[in-house]
């Protein structure tokens, strides 16, 4: 009988979004008059640009006749996509990057679980922490990870802990790490890093030759000035990040898939002899033997997104979302609570009041407002005694949130 | 600096169709007014279905109005997608399939090529030979292959030749395997198992607890009674296969990108201690940690597929390319050739004419009557002295090539 990867063992169940539903269940049948607001939720709400759909229907009468139909694409995207991006997201920043240094796909959720298919399953691995958990659990199937402890660590893997306590900056290890995980803005916190907090990861990288695997599936809301885009605005960034970008949140491609990851050509691993390899190769050779390509309609979308039209109703939805953040974030500090992110992020970060656990908090807010949220401990240790929150919700359920908390705390 | 997955770099370039593009690049520039023919082209090249069109055009109308906009959908693909499928391709042909045993995906290549990620990579693995590329090259990325001999083939995987000698039947390993791969109707030699053939196979997986990985890939192109579109026809596959479906050749989906796997519950493989844990309880976890599910505009395309119009379109479709696939044989044949394949297969398997290799003939072909195949070498070591010629081109262009092929060997 086949062997299964024993890896896959070590895996708990997920059970964080399922516990929150047998919760709000329970709520619900206790309470059926209650009005819940759901705050916790982590996927968008706001409808596709104008420009997307209408170059999605384009794209899908091309396929309707054998003149324009289109069948398998390049494997890393096409090219009028691929320009896009560059032209766009890099350019303009001072990011000069080659077509075959951007590989298209079906989202950063793909391809931060898959980048782990070209390293070797002897890497050490550092995440911060709180941490989306898609970086953990790939590790663990690769056999990065070790065994999970008792403390909800696990042996491998070095946990760089972001709090209130440290401002939420991760601390630069004192040890050389083979792969360090970064997500700025952040996920689960909404926390930023500014360009001089994030040239001190590069210069740790070059220094220690780390591979830095960057995700930047947020970029979309940054709007202050001194908080990076891509780590490529960094100097030195391309000789050690990989750098990971989504549609999703930037312009509500969550159930249309796509993303895109860049892997510079200066970008190095190596053998356990010493010789250098450039991963840009292994990246290709990866996506070209177990990926097909995005559909074709779908790059057709995320081309639009970066038509003049594109870029003003992408802003508009973003700016829907940050002004949720604003309200939210005004709101729980008026209340008295301690909220970080949601500046230039979609997410909020909540202190619990004092001696309240995550889960507590959770519980309180579901029974006293009828709110619901996300318990920050379901994205690692140092989450406990905080909550998530997202601005992806109605603006009106926002401010009847916030009246709610008004009131609850006066 | 993190140590590359050394088994990439195992791998030699695929140079087959580059190889192929300089060739007929060279021609075209020494003969600038020869009208070529394409004849080894693998991509569809008939518009997608008018179902599928309609379907596309309103899922992009519900992705432009909030009240009916879909963010995430279900890793494992929409309900309404995988109870399309399970009624239509399984449900009539007496397999019963739970929901929860069907995973849609963005194409069979993704998941041929990440099924290894939940089996060890010490499993010993068989092909049959010539083949799918993705079975090998997905194989040596884990690790399963060993070492690329001299003779073109790997070291540690267990080669089937198929060829006119066996009557492309793969003979019966007379050692146990853990993974053996099979696809029926095959690629690229266009040959079929009939169902007594394949339970041999299920017979042989259940006696040494083998996993038999089946690509169904071409299944909509079957027309003769007696050959199974579904391993599961053969009673025992659900406890020993898991079964790759795509509706890229089915639908023209090559652009699209959908496809779908089934793991049945009862197939399981072992821990090295010997507990059994089930394949699809791993699979689930696979897609959940490192896919998003596919576009929720190509499921309701694939939906349509299934309507009654669906179903007729997508059988004209087909038959087109059965009579391009019948109109080469024939002719071929006429020749004085010896076919196989092209009956229930996009795929014809030409014997080179005596004493001519894989690529002498594709070079004759290429010269004398301008027509372009993929030399059968390309595909495994038991391809030589054979072309791959497909049948998705055009019928001008089919009845042209053989008007050609009929002067040249007259």
């Amino acid at each position: 009988m086949a062997i299964v990867n024993e890896n896959f063992l070590k895996l708990p169940g997920s059970y964080l979004f399922s516990d929150i539903a047998k919760k709000v269940n329970a709520f619900k049948i206790a309470h059926p008059e209650a009005k819940l607001i759901r705050l916790g939720i982590g996927d968008v709400t706001r409808p596709l640009p104008p420009a997307c759909i209408e170059a999605m229907h384009r794209a899908v009468d091309e396929m309707a006749h054998a003149e324009t139909f289109r069948g398998y694409g390049p494997e890393q995207g096409y090219d009028f996509l691929i320009e896009a991006i560059i032209a766009n997201d890099f350019a303009p920043r001072g990011v000069q990057l080659k077509a075959s240094e951007v590989f298209v796909s079906d989202g950063a959720k793909s391809d931060t679980g898959n980048i782990g298919d070209i390293l070797q399953g002897c890497n050490s691995v550092a995440v911060t922490d709180p941490v989306y958990p898609v970086y953990i659990d790939s590790n663990v199937m690769s056999g990065r990870a070790g065994d999970l402890q008792e403390d909800g660590r696990w042996s491998r893997i070095t946990y760089l802990p972001c709090t209130a306590e440290n401002g939420f900056i991760p601390q630069i290890p004192d040890i050389r790490m083979d792969m360090v995980y970064l997500c700025y803005p952040n996920n689960p916190t909404g926390t930023t890093l500014t360009k001089e907090q994030l040239k001190q990861w590069v210069d740790y990288a070059l220094a220690n030759d780390s591979l830095i695997l960057f995700d930047a599936a947020y970029e979309a809301f940054i709007r202050e000035d001194n908080v990076p885009h891509s780590i490529y605005e960094i100097e030195g960034a391309k000789q050690c990040a990989i750098e990971f970008r989504s549609f999703s949140k930037t312009a509500g491609f969550t159930g249309v898939r796509c993303g895109y990851t860049v892997v510079p050509e200066e970008v190095m691993a190596r053998t356990s002899n010493g010789e250098r390899v450039s991963l840009n190769r292994l990246w290709n050779r990866r996506q070209c033997t177990k990926f097909n390509g995005t559909s074709y309609v779908t790059q057709r979308a995320a081309e639009a997104i970066y038509s003049p039209e594109g870029k003003k109703q992408v802003k508009e939805t973003i700016d829907y979302y940050l002004e949720n953040a604003r309200i939210m974030r005004e709101g729980f500090i008026q209340a008295g609570f301690q909220v970080f992110g949601g500046v230039n992020s979609p997410y909020l970060w909540l202190k619990t009041p004092e001696g309240c656990t995550s889960w507590q908090f959770f519980d309180r807010l579901l029974n006293d407002v009828h709110v619901v949220g996300t318990p920050g401990v379901g994205f690692g240790p140092s989450g406990e005694g905080y909550l998530r929150l997202t601005a992806f919700g109605k603006r009106e359920d926002c401010i009847e949130a916030m009246k709610r908390i008004a009131k609850w705390t006066k």
